[in-house]
This record gives C-alpha cells, structure tokens and sequence, in this order.
C-alpha cells in the first residue's frame, strides 16, 4: 500500500496501513548492543533546593528514592508506554546534579540493553518518574516545582547508528 | 522530637525523624473530595505537528494513544512513585490542544478522588507517561522532541484547601 | 453540548463531547454494596475433559490453578480495562462445573464490593483469564479448544438496580 | 516415574510427577522463530453496533480503545496465566471487523516472538481483553453482550511446527 | 453446611465449602483502624555487616534500598499474595537496627489502614522483601546469608481485636 | 577511583563510585545456563500442619496455592526487587515436605534461565512468597506462625561458577 509521505521521509511508524496503533515488527533486527543517554530538570525555589541538599549531605533521601524510583521505572517502561517492546535492560542508572544558580536539579540517565530495539524509552522514564518522584518528595513545601526539558541526549546501536542531540 | 526547620514551615514530610523514608500516615485526615489539574508540552518539529494532526483528523491515533496511556499512567502512580499512597480514582482525563505558533502539544490532566490524599501525583503522572506516549509513537521521525513544563495548575479538597498556580 | 443519541438512550458513556476516551467521573455517586456474577465455557475434546476429570479427582490442580488466575485477575481489572475504575473487592470466587454432553467446562465468578462502581468487569475478567488458564494447561493436548459465551449473568446494586439475564 | 498416559499421547505438560503445578522447562528448546494468530467475537444489539461504527467512523475510539488494551494484555500474560513463560514480543497487532449480518464484531490478534515458547497464549489474551474492552466501553447501553469463539486459528515455528486450525 | 472443625475453632477460612479457594467476603466487616507490625532478620558475616554499616553511616545505601523496595512490596501485596484482599495503606514504615553480637540486621514494618480486612500480610511482606533486598545487594560477598524469623508481633483493629505475640 | 577494599575483595557491587545505587551492567557477560535452589520453613502448631495435611490429602489447596504464588512471584522479582536484572526464566518449581518431627513446612524452589545474570533471586523470592501465602492461608487459626531459614543451597553457572551451601 502506497503512503504518499514515505518520499518525504517522514511516516509514523506505529499507524499500520489501516490506521490502527501495533506494535512494530523488530523480529527482522539483529540483536545488537544498545544504548542511550536522557536528561530533565526539575526547577524549584532556592530554599527547597537547600533542603535537599543538606538532606543529601547528610542522608541522601530524596535524591535516593528518587534514584531508585527511576531505575525502577525504567523496567516498567513496556508496561507504561503502549507500543513499547519490551526488553531486559543490561543496566541502568540514575544520577543527579544540582544546578544553584539556576535553581534546578539536573537528572541524567543511562540505559544499555543488548536487544532488536533502542533503549530510548526506557531511560526518558527512568528520568520522568525520578523528577515526579523528587516533586512528590518536595511537594509540601514547594507545589509550584516545574519538570522541564526531559531529552533524549544520546543512543548508540541498531540500524539507525548512533545519534547525538545537536547543541 | 524538636525539628528547626518546623519554624520556617520547612520540613521535608517524607523523611522520618531519623531520615528513613515512609509513606506519610494520613489515617487521621478525612475522606474527602479531592480534584487536581496539571499541564505539560512536547515540543517538536513543525513537519510533526503536521502528520500528528492530520492524522487525527483522520483517525486520532496518536493522542488517542497518548491519552489511554496517561489515564491508565493515572492508575498505577501509587506503584511508580515510592512514598505516594494508594487511591482509588473516581474520574481520570487527559486532553491535548496544538500550538502551531511554537510548535508544541499541549497536555492536561484532570483528576478526582474521594480519599484522604489530594491528586497532584496522578495528575502530574498522567501528563507525563501521556508526552512519553507521544515522543514514542513519532520518534522515528523527530528524535529531538522535548518534553517540557509538567507542572501542577490547580488542587483542591484536603486540610490545606484549593490552591491555584499564579500566573 | 447537544448530543442527538440522548433521547434514544443510547449513549457511549466512555466517550467525552470531543470524542476522547476518558474514565466516567463517579465521584458523586453512592458507595453501595455492588455484586456480579458472570459465566463462560471452555469447549474441548471429550479425552480433555476426562484428563482434567481424573486429575481434578485426584489433586484438582488444572482446576485450582485456573481458579486461582481467575481471582488474581479480578483483582487487576483495572490495570488491564483501560477507563475501568479501580476498586478494592470484598470478595471473589470461582467455580467451575463439566457438562460432559456438550464437552465443555462451565466457569462462574461472583464478586462483592461497597463502592461507586459495579463489579460486571471484574468478574468477566475472572471467567476470562480462568478460561485462558484452562487453555494454557491443556493446550499441548488440545490447541483446538474454544472459549465460548462469556457474559454476565446477574448485577446488583448502584443506581441502575438489579438486573438479570433474560433466559 | 511411569505415566500410564504417555502410551495415549495424552499427558497435562503443566503437572509434574507429584501432581504439583510447575512452569514447563524450557531451557533445552532453540530460541527460533515463533507466530501466532487468534480470533474471537463479540455478539451485540444491532444498535450498539450502530453506535460503534459510527464512532468509528467519525473518531475510532471504542475500537483503538480495545486495540491498544488488547495490545498492551499481550505484553501481560505471563503475569496473568500462572504457568506462562515470560518472552519478549517482536511484535502484536489486533484487527477488528464489523459483521453486521451476525451483529457481532470479529477481533483477530497476531504475534511474533524470537524465543523458546510458543505465543499462542499472547494471543488469545489480546483477543480476551480486546474484548472485554469492548464490553466495558458498551456495557451502558447493551449490558448483554456476549464474548464467543476465542481460538487459536494457526501457529508457526518450535519443534510442534506449524498448526492450522481444521475449518 | 456443617464443618466438623467448627467446635474445634479450627477452620482454614480461605477454602470454600467444596474446598476451592476463594477470597473470604470481608462485605459485612465494618471499615475501622487496622494497624500491624512485623518484624524478621537476615543473618550474614560480621564483614558484612561491617560493609553496610560503613556504607549506612556514609551514605545509607543498601539499607534504604530495602526501605523502599518493604514499603513498595506492601502496596503491591494483594497482588504477591493470592487471596489477599485489596486495600488503600493510610502509612508504611519500614524500620532496621543491627546486631553486632548475633551479626544480624533486624528489620520492623508497620502499617496502618483504615478498611475491612487487618494489614498483617502487608506488614510480613514489607519484610520480607526488605530482607531479599538486602540479600541482593551483598550476595556477592555473602551468598549464605540467611533470612529469618519473620513474623508478627502485634495487630489492632476489627472484630477479633488487639493481638500481641506471646514472649 | 580507587576503592580500599577491593583489596579484600569485598566491594558491594550495588554502591556506584559516588555512592548511588545502580543495576550492576551485565552487558559483557554471556549469556549461559543458569540454575539455582533455594530453601526456607514455615513453622506452626502442630493442630496447624494437621489442617494442612488433611486438606492437601484431600483437595491440596493450601500448599497448591503457595506453589502458585510462589512461581507467579519468581517472574515478578525484578518488579519487587529493586536493582533485580529483568530475565525470562525458563523453568521454575516450588515443592513441599511436612516436618512433623519440628513442626514445620519446608519449601524448595527451583529456577533456571538462559541469560547473563543468575537466578538467585528469582528462587529466594519463590520460597518467601509461597510462605507468605501460606500464612495467609492460615493466620486465621495460628496467627503465631514463622518463616525462616529462607537461604540458598545451590547455584550453577555464570563467570562465578558453581556454588554449594556448606553444611
């Protein structure tokens, strides 16, 4: 079947030719090593930053949980996002660094998975369900905390090849 | 125990005295109505805007996808998000406007509940497994999509009553 | 909005005036006492019939775990029926009963809750997935066997009142 | 231990020696190439059907709303049949068709997985909750309908080989 | 029907009257205050113990990993547990303290909810998957280690009352 | 960065350089046979065990339902626990022995997978879960009951090798 936007380049690779949502076919892909990198913010007011950071000095706590939660999340990631493979991720992890002069905490995740599809979805969860857990964490004393700029960085493997966001 | 940060009205709720986390006890607060609203975009190309919209127009699949996979986001955020209780929601919906001026979908989220916790994580959840949903189903065409600005608009019922984003 | 199909009586309650999928709001309903009962069939060879016949005599398992999955299930009907509410059940059972004239397994599931919704998906989610069990443990026998008449048979409280399957 | 049955052909692959229910080694079976196709129906009120299609028509939603939920049960049915391999599915699709003679809508599912089971249970799960998908958006208006037919109509790949259903 | 263990006051609730398990109808229970707490222990080398406590003093790792996979775990007990009712915890605590003479870490849940059924098993699970948490992240330099003695020390609420395990 | 006590060959392999917990990347290890045993009790009254065993004579339930929820919660164990490998197991088994001598159930969970990490966890979670549920099968009549013992006896396979419980 004829679609008339494939000579532009750009067709939605989950509207089959009836239109209805499926789950792409990877079976044809080689399983080969993936990997990829995501990253988001979450923008808060300088008093809720200084809370927990010396909670982090001291104990960590919500920037653990909400490590934990992302690396969680990360495993759930087919269950979450419909059309999503599902896949068993080599490793995953979560890590965090604090911005003080823009009043934000910078969250980056890394996924690898040796698979017929990408990891992207994955580590864009594990970054989403770490910033609502730091939100949740935080939210007594700072409802107005914002989730921004959760991006895909980087990803390497499969047929596509690597990819690097432009700067 | 004394805590100094009770005079500021600065205390992290989810960290016990000792500094291990728990889930807050509400069992003292009432059962009552609570309803929450949060928003949030992805930012993308105008060439994806473009099939997005015509195909829902035509069809609806991509929102329609996004949107079932926020509303069923909603009802598993007690189970993503470490230290946030169970509910059970009364109402859950998700709609999507289009700003073709800077090239972004926009995402809402309204839910409600009677129970003796507020919404805000089922909202703000919601918001943001519905952009993942979104960046999935078109990155094959758009891998640079950013999702940006989750944030809560508006809550109300509880003990510490309605509250409304300032402009 | 005007909708045309109100005065029919014929309206989809899932579908929002847009047209979006969303999960109906319940929250000004009463929490009653609710209660459904649901039945479905499993067709199968006569040899099949007589396997799980000696074995359910002897130890029931083929039985016992279909029973089982059938009350977990029931227990994740939320999370598998996209706009269905979450609801924290009183009770489950499943019971199954051999027609050995026609060669089939009959299943039944009842279920109790006190809350805003009725309980007409959680026990075809039951009669389904104890059915699918069957399946399951005795495809290797006999891939041909066909689940048949899955329907509810009876409901009550909420609302609407009491209703039963005409005969 | 010497199974009486083993001479008939007939043995529950799902009980052991002691009759206890155990998940069927697989380890020594090839990771090969596997597909399944399953089909079911749901009967309904020639209005209800009204309703569907022109919704369909016009958004598609009670359709893509089943499809996405049958989709997304495929990816769950190792968590819902007790003794069923977890496997990771290359792909899963769910089709439907409208036979307004019989007043029923057909739902087929079709799956493919690179492993060493069989995805004949992926199947007929997405047909299930396709299904019951379609009975909880309708169930306001036609609170009769009837789940039938759910079977496996053919599969490939394993050491059993291909299998067609007998027409 | 009469049971003959009736007088005996030994009846095991969950088997029906025809012996399949069926989740006991809580409908008629009034919804009060359920508290319970547990406790077990995991046994390991006095290395290991040294290692976590290090690592706890630094930066609280290992023990709050399993803090928040107890307090996750009890939330998703109805689901581990097969005929477990479903219920909305008011709070979770999960709770350790090391004892350097025995080379054991004790771990304490409690649990408060207001509903139908007691939080025993939500407690004992919270344990539970706090002790496999913790043999997980030092398996490698401590595979025997050993979990133990996990058990109920006191529940309050509904109709059989306060309990307190005997000394 | 160098760590003192690679030296002693204790390093706790969860615990990244800066401290953050992550899952261990197993992307360089190849995928084998993995094979692992894995034991515990439930100790009761004696009146307890005599409950059990009549009913397991005649019907099985009990120990039925433990066995299921035993091996259903081996395939949730990267949900439970949190920087648990995702892996599709290729064989699990839960089986019981009565020791009326101590009065006691003693559970042995068996699981093997082809994939690159081991199957520990996954056999450790078998046996918690199905002591879990059997307490819940009993509380009723022996609310007293403990679990222990729960610890690995063997392990095949991966880069480790083979491992035996000392006796």
């Amino acid at each position: 079947m004829k679609d008339p936007k494939d000579a532009a380049g750009g067709r939605l690779t989950h509207i089959d030719d009836r239109g209805g949502a499926s789950m792409v076919d990877v079976s044809g892909k080689a399983a080969t090593l993936r990997e990829a990198v995501a990253r988001g913010s979450v923008c808060m007011q300088q008093e809720t930053i200084n809370l927990i950071e010396e909670n982090r000095v001291a104990k960590g706590n919500v920037l653990e949980t909400a490590r934990l939660a992302g690396i969680m999340a990360a495993k759930k990631t087919s269950a979450l996002i419909p059309l999503c493979h599902q896949l068993n991720l080599s490793s995953v992890s979560v890590d965090f660094s604090t911005d003080r002069v823009k009043n934000k905490i910078d969250i980056q995740a890394r996924a690898v998975c040796t698979g017929r599809t990408g990891v992207e979805m994955e580590v864009l969860t594990a970054v989403s369900v770490a910033a609502l857990t730091i939100y949740d964490m935080c939210k007594a004393v700072d409802r107005a905390m914002t989730i921004s700029d959760i991006r895909l960085m980087e990803k390497r493997g499969g047929k596509s090849g690597p990819w690097k966001r432009p700067s």
